[in-house]
């Protein structure tokens, strides 16, 4: 009953021995380093980056060469120039225009490769002063793009990833309940979050208690993992920092049923990649293991969900030292 | 267009040469402190601390003897060992019940007030240890109560006071979107956020943008003011810290449509608490009235207008300074 | 090889009941208390809440009764309304003068006892707003203050806890080097820092780090343990939040070579404390068994100073991913 | 007696219209920017990136030419793939050589520049997750590296620009007691911290605090403007967001007579470079001027002395609102 384990492809982006943040290497050549991480099982893409409605056949192919299944097509809407303003959110009508149909064909592209599931995250849209943005316009040029962007294909699981800064100080959509927010407000039923852990943290939200929160809403459609200090995105690998809540976090998607998809998402800036990514499906195939081992002893498993419908904190505490030291 | 000022009757609770946090003046005393504070001209209840099915006579007569009007009842949900693992939240089904009718109480007392609005504050739901809560349950048992409440009296306006922490590690609905989804899920116009700008730091929130959002989505049901530097609640005067932040909040209200009170929430632990108050209407009062030269100033103000919609930050930052110090 | 473990006796000091945070046992019932904690060896008491000139040796006789050691006598500074603008820092030479007198007066005590140690935490040292103090007056008095007291009996530990912020919004001595620092300006062998583990997180300091700046100065007189956010000093059981981060503090007061105490610094408010108390002990030795076995195996244990002497984040992760889940 | 202001030369390295963060302007385009910023009277220049043994003659004359004096000069030591690990705690004692060598080269152009200051920042000096590194040998080879550096020439000041983080999640020397204790730590004189004011509020200091406490040392070699809002060093605008911290920092160098440089230290990401130096420069011209009328105002001058002296933070944050609203 484990979720099974994905990556960002862009995680490959860089070769092992670069400490600058440039693309070194081919998207089949990333796709290749994704291979070599045992247990990974799935990939997210980012178009146009790493597949266009042109290359969409051959990666196809080339995924399954390597037997990794699709996991989300995610439209690029930060890196280039004209979104420096924001892509959604952008002053320019035109810009705004160029983010929507660029959203829409990463759905075009999600369908040829069998996946109806998008990352959004318009990583420019938010503002970095007091007194620089129109916030109700930024809202609401950011509640219309959403609406043409699900209604284009109401079977594609569109997660807004929310964070709440950097690149900017402040993003628009910080936490996991803006993103829900933004699902009720348009009444659209296949728009909701993409949790990233550290982002979570980020947004000073305990990351089980936001799974639980959105998958009541219905709402939770995609996970990242990684670890952080809480402060920035710093992307490093699973359970580094904070090892209990991120024990907590797949006990909570456990309990809330979600058996889907968690993505790696890591930036090792002065680690190998690949490796990188083994430690921390080592992590969180560990904790999964525990994890196994609770469920397996009925008795542990009623006494940790009494103690959490008691809210007695020492005794759920217990519970789980012994199962990591006991 | 200013908006008016109130505070909360609790301010006043100590007097000013006390350390300790023991309340150690009579309701009377403390509203007639309050009325020692020039520009101050409303005040926020709790029920029972401050006001009774029973007393609710003699204070609205207090009231008008001392020319403040009653901005909310506020149920006490926080002070009593009862609510120690939290009201509206808590495990035991009898506390639960107790929260929602000393809500209910308030509601009562503020028809006889002559308001229809309610601070609520359910100050001890959360948790404070990773695996200590079923989160699934918190929120629960959080919509459930505020149905009640809200269906009691469709036209008291239920603000919940979000809060990220303090006294818990975590509280439940920790920042303005949470808030605002609350209302959403349960489809009641009623329920919406009580912001506090210092609680709105704490979520790491631009108080500005909360005002905005909250706002579009007829939730912005009431406004405290106050400062403290991001980390915990210190209730310091208002402006000590965030001043820009402080500035733009009151311009975002202005912008909104927002005419209704700003209460004072101010803990001065060490200082007079009549000056404290004093001194933040003086704050608010100068700033208003740079803002009242900023509208009187058309060519200003559309400057201001297109600065802000077209995100350029440059220009909005100078038209401020200029305001500020020119 | 393990750090022998103590507590704060102010720990006990209300009952498992109460939810308020009013002392309601006797110093005799919390020293009791404090024996019911299996691995607890020893006790740091204040002067004058919980032994004085008068009851010194009613106490001595206690601990030895109940077999705890004495660890240290840190003197009171912060409760008392006298406090309230500082103790070394007060601006009333008067009050600054009772500090420096309530400080001898502990060293007095604690030779009595049989302790040379003394945690000085001056909890009302510091500032609340921007443009508050004269803060060259406060270092001022702070080194005057601390010169006189460590003079006073050489060989008495003198280690200053530091904390950046709570009660006040800034303590004036907020993290270690600062601590460091007073002892080099002074040149004073006998005053450095005691290190408490949330106060590090809060300071934004990795603790195993401020472990090995002190050890280098030789400043490192105590060691209060714990858990917070970072964000306040919660003083949650150990391990609940920052588990690795406890790890790698335990490992690294065994790689400086510090032997002396660990005292658990716990305010468990909705909890029982005697049990918060054998959880923290339990989460401790359970790491120590685990230190215990890398250490026994040679291999290992090079493997992973060769790790850390490089930088090689990646291979000491592993390391302590066997360590704990292998 | 206004501090003269500067700016580090970097901050003009990429064209107004560029989002993307490579340089991408001359030196002499950068010198020539700078230049157009009225106010801006010195400029801190990095070795050998701007300035090298080699065209040291070229840079001196064109600054002469356009009227900039040479504030600092810095080695850099973070850009280059070897200084990845670290630079004076680089593992590998080849890169530490080399890391020492282009500092002392850096004061052997201050020589020729007519400079003897040096804002040294080994940005990639530190860690990044648990368990990284042996903090001690970090330590060792500071203290030695710098020992060596300060001691090539004992007439430039030495200020180590400390950081708490970015780009590495933990810098080694993180606040202003560190640098200060290197200071210490090596009892050299001319050894000391450069004091970035957005790093100290990244450090959870008070500026103003840092600057006391530095002056009080005889150890504040520098000082850099700019803002942010205390996770991250956001370089933005002056007083965009701590406008009253900005202007107690300001107060606070006067009152501890530090009349040297303040280099404006901006990144601006998305707007105009010079535009958003000549906002900072009037901001800080803005708050020196109403520092000039405090002063001329012997009453409040001595009537904010008492108020901060006395530690009353009522009395002084009415000065201020005065000063600034008044």
């Amino acid at each position: 009953m484990s979720n099974p384990i994905s990556a960002g492809l862009w995680v490959f982006a860089s070769s092992a021995e670069k400490f600058s943040y440039d693309a070194e290497l081919s998207v089949r050549e990333q796709i290749k380093a994704a291979a070599q991480v045992e247990g990974l099982e799935g990939l997210e893409l980012i178009a146009p980056t790493h597949v266009t409605v042109d290359n969409v056949k051959e990666i196809k192919a080339l995924l399954e060469e390597v037997r990794l299944r699709p996991v989300s097509v995610n439209p690029n809407l930060w890196t280039d120039d004209k979104w420096q303003y924001g892509a959604l959110t952008a002053p320019d009508e035109k810009i705004r225009r160029e983010a929507i149909e660029t959203a829409k064909r990463a759905i075009d592209i999600g369908h040829e490769l069998g996946t109806r599931r998008m990352c959004l995250w318009p990583g420019q849209d938010g503002f970095d002063y007091p007194f620089q943005a129109n916030y109700d316009l930024l809202w609401e040029w950011t509640l219309e793009a959403i609406r043409e962007i699900a209604e284009y294909d109401p079977k594609t699981q569109i997660g807004y990833e929310y964070k709440s800064k950097e690149p900017r100080t402040h993003m628009l959509v910080g936490n996991a309940a803006k993103a829900a927010l933004i699902g009720e407000l348009l009444g659209l039923k296949n728009v909701g979050a993409y949790l990233d852990f550290g982002h979570a943290l980020m947004g000073r939200e305990n990351p089980a208690e936001s799974v639980a929160l959105l998958a009541r809403c219905q709402r939770l459609m995609g996970v990242h993992i990684n670890d952080c200090y809480g402060l920035w995105d710093d992307d490093i690998t699973v359970a580094a920092v904070h090892l209990p809540q991120v024990f907590e976090f797949l006990l909570t998607l456990r309990q809330v049923g979600y058996e889907d998809w968690i993505s790696l998402d890591l930036v090792p800036v002065r680690e190998d990649i690949v490796e990188a990514c083994r430690l921390s499906v080592r992590y969180i195939q560990s904790m999964q293991a525990r994890l196994d081992k609770l469920y397996a002893d009925e008795g542990k498993t009623k006494a940790l969900q009494a103690a959490q419908s008691s809210l007695q904190a020492l005794e759920s505490q217990e519970i789980i030292r012994e199962l990591i030291f006991g």
